[in-house]
């Protein structure tokens, strides 16, 4: 039976209706405006064809008005599915087929592709914003409808559609319901706080769920986000010192910034009470900085599969746990197998999770959302282990994941790319240490005989197909790409036949 | 779609083993210990014959071996009902058929009484509690099975039969979930917080939702409670001077009682930080003097079937809300209605409220339960009305009811009680204003032409049926109970016949 418990928003608007909802370029909008915004947004949104059940692209950068549009689908349980802002047209065009969305809304940035697309995809409707500060009238040109709106949420709704890598080459959508945030909301709230003077940076991006979900756990709490555009260290330290962020969320690669942007002899401020950093380990040296200077930082395990946080480490565990992304959340229970058995303590495995904020499944993939649960334990394909006292450790994503600066690449999805074009004989996409973005992908191939490609060509040719962080930084030549006697490509040795 | 959460002991054991789980008789029991002792005893419980949907009866006075028996039999998926301590026996005997419970927990103190039931039950089985300081091996004579526990919380389950006066005279069974706990535990703590130095004053008996939820609260946030055995005004005080509790749950009689123990001049100490009001408004003197001695008062409304708090008045708006219950907490709805419409501000209706904190019924009254639920919302009885800003007033608790020391009574029962004696040939019973309990019962009595009955014999036959706290307090004879032409008792009549 699913939880129907009141619409956040109009909750906060209610209880909260003076109080900042969300801080954006210097502008501050209360939780009474974010409920008109959203409202009208909702209605004008339901003119153009949004309801139930519709699904609703939205191809933006950050801004107030992504966070309006969010809300004004949850009024109307339209499903969102945000797209990632780096995907080349192409792969925009496929995620817009595959999550059957009839409505694409753009922000000025991408009108362009926005026309492309809509070139491309006659039956879906495409809605342009109107523009910087038009929050209070966020599509001019479209009529209001009179459609009676939800006032509730419903646990089992799906507010999001969140794609994410595929280790097929694909990327899949995950199902993330109205339920999962409030759990998630809920369990974070028991793991970290919630104070009443609490703000959320929110620079990661929407299309992500570490982003997505401040903006749920804002109207969940009735608290205060700082909305930033993209992720800039010198605004970033500033909406600490001046906007007075008490969370923000970063990657070990952000936080770094952060710190060099700081002043030196400086610190951040005292209310900075919770650094999140999720994406894998934080180094030492970094972690160390952090706690000299002011950083309580919390290392976290999460995916877009269980809508952001799964695992935190409590700040004063920090230097007691290095490495460790600590303990899983309240709601969540976590356990690590290898052959279909959980391994002793210290001993690596699988990590499994299971609770409600984790995702039901994939949009319309039935067989891949049937091998992926095991008796309602979601197999993320990472790889970890545990402590003698519960910590988690995880040792590696997904055997065959690129995390580049926070972003996750698939080597399936480049290969597929490399292997399309018609000199190229055999592809295979490894990761390689990138002093910036932490890891690249580079990329072994075999030309087929005869011809005559450069690594510049073949660059280009991606570039055309893929987004820009997913194109090989390396093209190897080589006579050969290491595959097994069944033609399956031995990606770990990829890794070993890398030039020092 | 139920949610499956951890078991919360089981987790708090895991992630906070060496913290104080509880402190009862100055003595302290860490989560580690109170995970193995609820261990211990649901294999002594399996070995007497609880197990899964077996419904499992107690009858004893707060103890941390209250709250041992409550987590053991959640590690079994029993169901709890627990018993008021001040009912008559044959009060409990009627409950106990009613709950069709097989086993009964005594404690010493209950000992008596439990063999009395045990001559009437032949069927259920009464196990009797080790004494005192016995924690680790509550039930000596019993031998442990090795069945296999629960490692989750199921929120459909039924965690509780809770017992409620019901109008009709009969009390019923309030069914409560692990999902309402959990929901109310997460509710609370978005509205109030939580902290991690917090502990919470249990002296509220466990046999009614306001001490039973701290108990599963504890469990969920992993904080410390304070057991009483029961309300004693220097050891509540206490507890906070020296325990440092920093919620205590109160009503307005002992909340009044805690301030006249405190020595003049003395305030509560600056780590009390809630001071949660149940059971009706605070009389504004006795709110003036607790924010003028350091007790920071939040008014909230709630009942057994929204699992306790459902409507809660922050500090912050005490005084500017004074006679408020306050708003919804964040996963309540709450509508007041009036033939069947939502009332304007300041007009009074039915209370009816709606969420996973709200009871899905009761224990077989399928009548009663549809007809207490309209499109999942829960009728209360209760009478309210809200501010334009949405505070919640409470007029009156169910037109009937007589609110006594924070118990319940519904005058039906008494009436029952009364009108089974041979020379009563009509009853009628209201609630007059008593210093020390806010109210008390007073029966109108006709006797049977002829018949000569004292006060005091009818008070001690009701004695003998009834609670104490149920028997009137005066007897008023007449010759007539006022009744309408089809017979209906008019109740709200009786109070205006009331001598001065």
């Amino acid at each position: 039976m699913s939880d129907i418990v009141p619409h956040m928003l109009i909750r906060s608007a209610e209880q909260r209706p003076n109080k900042t909802a969300i801080v954006f370029q210097s502008r501050e909008i209360t939780f009474a405006e974010l409920r008109k915004y959203a409202e009208k947004t909702a209605q004008k949104l339901a003119a153009a064809g949004a309801g139930q059940n519709i699904h609703v692209a939205v191809l933006a950068q950050n801004s107030a008005s992504y966070a309006i549009i969010t809300h004004a689908l949850s009024l109307l349980r339209s499903v969102l599915t945000p797209l990632n802002t780096r995907l080349s047209r192409e792969e925009c065009l496929w995620q817009l087929r595959d999550c059957e969305a009839t409505i694409l809304i753009c922000d000025e940035i991408f009108a362009e592709t926005g026309k492309f697309l809509a070139e491309q995809l006659p039956d879906v409707r495409i809605l342009y914003m109107s523009g910087a500060q038009a929050e209070a009238d966020l599509f001019a040109e479209l009529p209001e409808a009179a459609v009676e709106l939800f006032t509730e949420y419903d646990s089992e709704a799906i507010q999001a559609i969140m794609y994410t890598s595929g280790s097929s080459g694909k990327p899949k959508g995950a199902l993330i319901t109205y339920g999962m945030h409030w759990w998630n909301a809920a369990a974070s709230a028991l793991n970290i706080g919630v104070y009443p003077d609490d703000a959320w940076l929110a620079n990661l991006p929407f299309f992500h769920i570490g982003g997505l979900s401040i903006l749920m756990r804002s109207v969940i709490y009735g608290m205060r986000v700082i909305i930033h555009e993209k992720f800039d260290p010198d605004a970033a330290n500033n909406a600490v010192a001046e906007d007075r962020a008490t969370i923000i969320s970063v990657v070990a690669i952000t936080l770094r910034k952060m710190l060099n942007a700081l002043p030196e002899n400086s610190n951040f401020p005292p209310w900075l009470r919770v650094v999140l950093v999720g994406g894998g380990p934080v180094p030492e040296t970094l972690l160390q900085e952090c706690l000299r200077r002011g950083a309580p930082v919390c290392q976290t395990y999460g995916l877009t599969e269980s809508c952001s946080q799964a695992v935190t480490l409590a700040p004063q565990d920090a230097l007691r746990k290095i490495g460790s992304a600590g303990r899983p959340l309240p709601a969540v229970q976590l356990k690590i197998l290898q052959n279909g058995k959980e391994t002793a303590p210290g001993k690596a495995g699988e990590i499994f999770l299971k609770g409600p904020t984790i995702t039901k499944g994939y949009y319309h993939l039935e067989d891949l959302n049937a091998s992926v649960f095991q008796n309602g334990w979601f197999g993320t394909g990472d790889i970890g282990s545990r402590d003698d006292e519960g910590y988690i450790y995880i040792h590696d994503r997904r055997a065959d994941l690129i995390i580049s600066g926070g972003e996750n690449i698939y080597p399936a999805e480049i290969e597929a790319a490399l292997l399309s074009h018609p000199d190229v004989a055999d592809a295979g996409v490894c990761g390689i240490d990138d002093e910036e973005w932490g890891k690249v992908p580079a990329a072994f191939i075999k030309l087929r005989e005869g011809a005559i490609l450069t690594a510049t060509e073949l660059q280009d040719y991606a570039a055309q197909r893929l987004a820009k962080f997913k194109c090989p930084r390396k093209i190897i030549f080589t006579d050969e790409v290491p595959r097994n006697a069944a033609g399956k490509l031995l990606r770990r040795r990829l890794t070993e036949l890398l030039p020092p």
